[in-house]
């Protein structure tokens, strides 16, 4: 394993110009952003929080859970205004996501106005950071005293660590260094607090985030103690006797959210829970929290490329292959249970029940991404682009403006507002959440797109994602333009002009779901190449101009469950793209549940620009098992069923639920 | 409606002779009952406590979860010993089910050692009774001024309900009244505490379960009160403003389950799930907790019939409809989720998630033997076998050491151990509870059989249940004696002989699954007459010796769930006479789940003497989904799928999980 050159575009390199992606990149900057804001400050009058216990609604012994208290907190930590703090002990970690995102936006589009509240507020910031440049709001109003004593749960390393992420984005956005340099002093002061020193603390944080962001730490300052801290977290977890054990007894018991998770708070839900079950370099299969989880391998990864350490790279891709192979929804989910947000078993992937946490889908593309970064295998950007155009679109209704926390694949409204084990499958999407992870975390993901699109590699251009866009990439060698015009998802055409030329790689994406049945041309010349590692590379002497032309698979597909996934025996799925599909009430009425869809039934594609913001339905002919008339039996013998012919309509998985509350299904019985 | 002579046998007047139930009887008498007597003092060595949260295993705040401390803390109470209580609140009933359980033993096979061990037990319960009347260990030693201030909760009136109904059955049993009357005392005291004059409360229980046990008192000391009471809290509860309420703020939102239902205990769960969202007369849906269902109705006929009051019975018919339409498992389990143990929504019946708990069913019995009394009509004694051959018996092992609590229909042990969400699934039986009601409510219910067995109404005798048995029935204007041979469940042929001249009915249950096919002759000849309400009226002069022979059904049936069942579309389950069956890991190997019957696949029944403690097995050719060989891929396409021809071996449902941890299903792929 060799240090190369690998990078992703600067933000500013790329810019989306039409398509799914403009409108949604839009959508964040002009809806999503500024309502964020508001919410921060407690000035948005919309949202409505969700108040189910998954939720944590009963935010920190307030039971009225109202929304942010965000900016307040650093207001009050600050000196500058009066009060309480109030909401989740990582409550500091919204704001720090939400500045990480606008940072990236004013890449993209300077704003001066926007740059003024950015600056503004980092000074709160600044003002809230104490004297040895400690910055955790809740630990400075309520417990000054027990700082660093109970990382299982307190969350302080990780708002350390989004904080970081936004001072690092914030400096290469605009060069202003002051955020930085507050968060270099708090590194600093971990630093000094965490290590092998015998007079140090040998701990790790309870939520894995601070590893990740030590590295973008080490990149904005070349400070090589902060890759080393990022290495030393990496490699203390899962170490005996357990960190978490000794630091349980020496604050006496004492916990956090024992009121949810009695008795012990986080510290009861186990080594697993927060991967500390064994050292990362001998974990096989991803347990525990699957956030933890992503962001956990995420960062081992950025410390195994930049350490040239193989053993533990190694150990991340073993992991990866588990999760895709044996944990993973159809969606892109991760998560099978409510129960602490968990990874639970292989196969056991029950569509009911799914927690599949949009935020665990935002971080299998930060762990893809680098694993991109690592390795060059389209099989790591197929899992992206699922997670991606599926959950992580699922998790923002159309207009921006409400989110999913959860992102169930069968749903009935009646069973989730009755049954409590469903209390968390919410048929409708909320505007805000007492535990408000999600939202800004899509939306940091949505500003910095171009990082996940294209990996460069010495002189090599993967395109990971097909998004229309022009971009400046900057290879190992020289600069290189190119275009990329594109209706996908919708369309699988692909056309890509080398604007720059010169002896370089335009590495295409062969998705694993178009292997079968593509089509790739340059200058209308057929390419006829192998394709390699899930990639045709095209390497050559550009000319400007050159015209790549790449025609992906677009039939709509029927796709089946591995046996092993015993919910989905019997059951097909229909996929289209990188789209996974689903069937909704809102088109094909009540008892989704009921529909069958024949082996032999035919799937039509068609354009529906008008609906939905523009979307390809697919339609079937299926039949759905009629209830049994005049009968008030609950179990029959030997009777004759009648189906009734349905005209089945699929829809995006992404656009579900922005029709109101209704039934909706993505695995269907086959007949 | 007529107040009629409507009485069922008393427990020395059936004598079980043979067959499933006398080898259970006998089961319960010998190694059940003196068990739970040592498990009640604290000298059982092998009680192994479930700790699973659903079980209450943080019992009372001693998280170690020791199985009982029930007789210490009467011990206690009584002031014969130092300590403090330890248990569930509602400790005390554990004791007073077995005393209940032990006098219908003591009915049928008198014993003066034990009822030594009775007596003595007697004294100490009358030494912890206060000087008012006042009985309840917890409150005695732990919070004596809290006495009746948190009816939602704390489970006293429940408690004096079981401890009535043990005080009814030992006098009914042995003719001594000492405990009758120590419960005459707490019964007054109640009466003075509770009803509509303006000094007493104005409240009901928390957990239904005095109603019933006050008509008990009522039967057995003519006390008018006592039903007068009875009917008082039936009537009271669900009128606002809800009691509940005003208790709650009267003690200042103290709770005693918080640790359990945060914030709030079980207030916290809500009107419903103790069935006071509404007065019992306007509920038209079994909600909430589902045992507490079963006592509530099973409380409100008794005063129904009682007081003809026919608006009552009639909102306890509704009741049942809706429970046995829409609301119970095939194998009369009923409770859909683990969260409160309760009923969920119409036609939600996951088989996974499913809580099916073993008291439940024994509540339909109790409910359903009520029906019975106030009318005829063999659905009632239908739904009462469904309970009792499966979800009953299943509670107990074969040998009587161990119990389920839950009953589920479709288990794997993987996943009820990796998947928190399952870990109330348990694979095997635990021995013991901290939350203990399953066990010796199974024992009670098993001693007092004969109750069920025959309703007596005027000079009919309803055969509600086939078991083999010598009856003396006290009609209304004589005394019968029949006498039963069967076989069932595991043969259809009944044969039954009056041993008494005289002009009576029996009334012969045709169940609704042999409605079809049934044969029956008296002294061999043909009787032609149609079924009426479910039963087969022989009414006629007897002569002594004349013989009854009843075929029934047994042929192995296909059972199929109404279509709005979602969970079980597309699937089957084979039933044979009143037994369930289900497949098992241990006769099928693992992957239950892709396992398909075919349509037209033949069932063959075939007797096993030495299996199971006795049972017929069911075969069928069935196919199992070959997993993908040589695959990883958890998605694929359009693929080509095998199978592999299994030999399928059906067990009866009660007979699962005696072979060890494996898993099991009962609804089946149909292909």
């Amino acid at each position: 394993m060799k240090k190369q050159y690998v990078t992703t575009p600067n933000i500013d390199e790329v810019s989306i110009t039409s398509g799914l992606f403009a409108r949604i990149s839009k959508l964040v900057k002009e809806q999503v952003l500024p309502c964020q804001w508001e919410i921060l400050n407690d000035t948005a009058k919309d949202a409505v929080p969700d108040h189910s216990i998954e939720n944590f609604s009963v935010a920190e012994g307030n039971d009225e859970g109202y929304p942010s208290h965000c900016i307040a907190n650093f207001k009050i930590a600050a000196g500058l205004e009066k009060g309480d703090f109030y909401g989740m002990v990582f409550q500091d970690s919204d704001l720090a996501k939400w500045l990480e995102a606008v940072s990236y936006r004013l890449m993209s589009d300077p704003n001066e106005e926007l740059e003024k509240i950015v600056d503004e507020t980092i000074d709160i910031i600044g003002k809230a950071q104490q004297e040895d440049g400690y910055l955790n709001t809740y630990f400075t109003i309520r417990e000054p005293q027990n700082r660093f004593t109970n990382l299982c749960e307190c969350h302080e390393l990780y708002c350390a660590g989004h904080m970081m992420e936004a001072a690092a984005a914030y400096y290469k956005a605009t060069g202003k260094d002051k955020l930085l340099k507050i968060m270099c002093r708090m590194a600093d002061l971990i630093d000094a607090s965490f290590g092998p020193e015998e007079n140090k603390r040998h701990g790790y944080p309870g939520h894995e985030e601070i590893e990740l962001a030590l590295v973008k730490m080490y990149k904005a300052t070349k400070e090589e103690r902060y890759l080393k801290l990022a290495k030393y977290f990496i490699d203390e977890r899962g170490k005996t006797p357990y960190y978490f054990d000794i630091e349980f007894e020496k604050r006496n018991h004492a916990s956090h959210f024992s009121y949810l998770y009695p008795p012990y708070g986080m510290y009861s839900n186990g080594p697993k829970y927060e991967q500390y079950h064994l050292p990362i370099r001998e974990q096989k299969t991803f347990e525990g929290h699957s956030v933890r989880c992503m962001y956990m391998a995420s960062g081992a990864i950025d410390v195994a490329r930049l350490t040239e350490d193989k053993e533990l790279l190694d150990a991340c891709k073993g992991l990866y292959q588990n999760m895709v192979q044996k944990r993973m929804y159809l969606t892109g989910g991760i998560g099978s249970t409510p129960k602490a947000e968990m990874f639970t078993s292989d196969y056991d992937l029950p569509n009911d029940m799914v927690y599949g946490e949009t935020c665990a889908s935002v971080g299998v593309m930060f762990f893809t991404k680098r694993l991109l970064e690592a390795e060059q295998n389209g099989d790591y950007a197929d899992t992206m682009e699922r997670a991606l155009y599926n959950t992580c679109l699922a998790g923002m209704s159309l207009d921006g403006k409400s989110f999913f926390y959860v992102n169930p694949l069968e749903v009935d409204p009646v069973i989730s507002r009755e049954n409590p084990d469903r209390a968390h499958v919410l048929p409708v999407r909320p505007a805000w959440f007492g535990c408000a992870c999600c939202p800004p975390n899509l939306s940091r993901m949505i500003t910095s797109l171009p990082e996940y699109m294209y990996t460069i590699c010495n002189n090599e251009i993967y395109v990971n994602l097909y998004i229309a866009n022009k971009a400046k990439l900057q290879l190992k060698d020289q600069t290189v333009d190119i275009e990329v015009q594109t209706e996908y998802p919708y369309k699988g055409k692909i056309n890509l002009t080398a604007e720059t030329e010169g002896k370089y790689a335009v590495c295409l994406r062969i998705p694993s779901w178009s292997r079968e049945k593509w089509k790739a041309q340059i200058n209308f010349f057929e390419v006829s190449q192998a394709v390699e590692n899930g990639f045709l590379h095209l390497e050559r002497t550009w000319k400007k101009g050159d015209k790549v032309t790449l025609e992906l698979d677009f039939e709509p597909k029927r796709i089946y469950a591995n046996p092993l996934v015993s919910k989905d025996v019997g059951k097909v799925a229909v996929q289209c793209g990188p789209l996974v599909y689903c069937l909704e009430e809102a088109d094909n009425g009540k008892g989704l549940q009921r529909i069958y869809l024949p082996k032999d039934a035919g799937l039509k594609l068609a354009e529906k620009p008008e609906k939905l913001m523009g979307i390809n339905e697919i339609y079937a002919k299926g039949y759905r098992l009629k209830t049994l008339e005049n009968s008030q039996e609950l179990y029959v013998e030997n009777t004759k069923w009648n189906y009734e012919l349905v005209n089945l309509t699929f829809i995006p998985y992404y656009t579900w639920a922005n029709r109101g509350e209704n039934e909706m299904t993505v695995w269907i019985h086959e007949k």
